[in-house]
């Protein structure tokens, strides 16, 4: 059994509301030293393989056919 | 400058329905081997501080007031 840590994020210029609205809510808290709040989802997928390279396989066409969108997300995968 | 990446994942026994419904999607497309799938959620918080100690200890207090819910997450905090 393989785990995959799938790492999603919006690409650079992609707008990110929830990031800014904690960044926002942050600033409200008295927290004056943030610079910037980023929001990433990740997505641990536990599967059966037959070896390393074939989990990571499998996990790169769950990403391109439902995990992802290649128009906003850049992810990177780690396999354990 | 700091970086603080903290990992927000819900605790054991808390329902997690996207990762539930991402897994019954992912045996409908034919991923058979799919054994289980979680979703967490990542903020990242780049923000000033006299230390890491003192960033640890800022990124601490916002996760209690704002970021996390202790009744239903978990959450690491990791500072480079």
């Amino acid at each position: 059994m393989f785990k995959a840590h799938i790492e999603i994020k919006l690409k650079k210029g992609v707008v990110d509301p929830e990031g800014k609205n904690i960044e926002k809510t942050l600033h409200l808290l008295g927290f004056d030293t943030v610079k910037s709040v980023h929001s990433q989802k990740v997505i641990v997928v536990e599967l059966d393989a037959a070896s390393k390279e074939d989990a990571a396989a499998k996990v790169g066409e769950m990403c391109k056919r439902l995990l992802t969108n290649p128009v906003t997300h850049d992810y990177t995968v780690v396999i354990s």
